[in-house]
């Protein structure tokens, strides 16, 4: 994200459980923003709301490891017009993956980045690479639709607080891998899906949105897999547009939409 | 539960997941229950399902700390011809908690048993004499509703299987005390209740119910609250009336509905 940054509260937010708001505040609205610009928000960590100016129409960078199912849910949105938004480029970190050939069919940028000598995280160069290309694609929210590996530090800050992930649980509760059969295994009636910031944690990043799935007394790993599949398709498009719309703010832990 | 005891597997719990059962299978039928009595699930350790005979009308003791608004959903469903059961006691072990007043005002057997010396749990004294009250009353089934104690081995291998509690939150997310204030500074979208048997962990036995109950963005924990609230008094009954109905099998951490 370029361009100058300022923070903005509103009175929603600022006044939400009365919290204050960071230092970082002053620092920021010192560089002289005007008020009325368009805005992102940006989450920081601790209890506090940033916003940050978005001057040019808001640009989307997608990663992804497998089908690229989500991904064709938010490209489907965004030429529907649902999402106003451009998504500026694809990654892979696999090069077979169908989200790459779903990108190229739609004439998006698509590109595959190998990811190193690591099986569960990027490696340095790798890491990277991944930066660069989204740097060089001038992407404001980074979205992970299926991206199979942890993103570190570097990572992280590079986009602090504009990376978002979609959870195929009701977080907090399974985080990591498979959270379906986790879900079937401990017996719970209602499973879902959570769509979130992502920050340092595994799955553990503020909540922007949930879906409630019924888990069916027949069900499979496979049925509830494709019901929760079926949620993910619905919740990711439609907090991607929030965020495009600059619809949502966070305080501490609590996302509050507009 | 008295009467004599045997175990039947029916054919949609043998057969769900190709799991066996326990070696106490065999003794248990050796005593020669005719298959064709009434029965009721008892909930062991491990992939099992046992079931035991009832001869009576099903009994329901009732414990509760407070005002008992579950307890009234519950005694309501009862009258309204709902669960088929007899609420045979209501015990508290506050003199003067809601729930026995509420009891006595509905001519039902109410007791106040003093806790003991402690204040999470019950003494040995206090844990014999709950527990020699609910034997007295022959009940079936003991149902927690707002009980602030948690219960130990002793009651617990007294009624092992048959112990059932409601929970403010979708378990396993958030266990413990004031489990909608943890939702709520967790920041999850979605928030509910649970009817589950209870074990010897907190808040950890297998999942009977789940409703599941959305958190708006201007929710406060009263607010919040409240909305669970009001879903516990649906959910519970009709978990109850399913057990009284023995119309619940239990597979490993799974609860089947017929």
């Amino acid at each position: 994200m370029d361009g100058s940054a300022g923070l903005i509260g509103t009175d929603k937010s600022i006044g939400w459980r009365g919290l204050g708001l960071v230092s970082l505040l002053a620092n920021l609205t010192a560089e002289g923003l005007s008020m009325s610009e368009p805005t992102f928000p940006l989450v920081l960590k601790g209890r506090s709301v940033i916003q940050i100016a978005v001057n040019h129409p808001f640009r989307i960078g997608i990663l992804g490891s497998g089908q690229g199912s989500n991904f064709v849910a938010i490209a489907d949105a965004v030429a529907a017009g649902n999402i106003p938004a451009q998504i500026a480029v694809v990654l892979s970190d696999v090069e077979s993956a169908g989200i790459l050939a779903h990108a190229r069919a739609r004439q998006l940028p698509a590109q595959f980045i190998p990811p190193g000598q690591f099986r569960t995280k990027l490696d340095e160069a790798a890491e990277r690479a991944f930066v660069a290309a989204l740097k060089a694609a001038q992407v404001d929210l980074v979205v992970l639709a299926g991206f199979m590996r942890v993103l570190k530090g570097d990572f992280l800050r590079a986009f602090e607080g504009r990376i978002v992930n979609i959870h195929p649980s009701l977080l907090p509760c399974f985080p990591g891998l498979q959270s379906w059969r986790q879900a079937l295994d401990h017996g719970v009636k209602v499973a879902g899906c959570t769509v979130h910031f992502v920050d340092a944690g595994v799955d553990s990043g503020a909540i922007i949105g949930q879906t409630a799935v019924p888990v069916l007394d027949h069900d499979t790993a496979e049925t509830l897999h494709q019901r929760i599949h079926a949620a993910e398709h619905e919740l990711y498009p439609k907090c991607v547009a929030a965020l495009a719309r600059k619809e949502i703010s966070v305080v501490g832990r609590r996302v509050i939409w507009k």
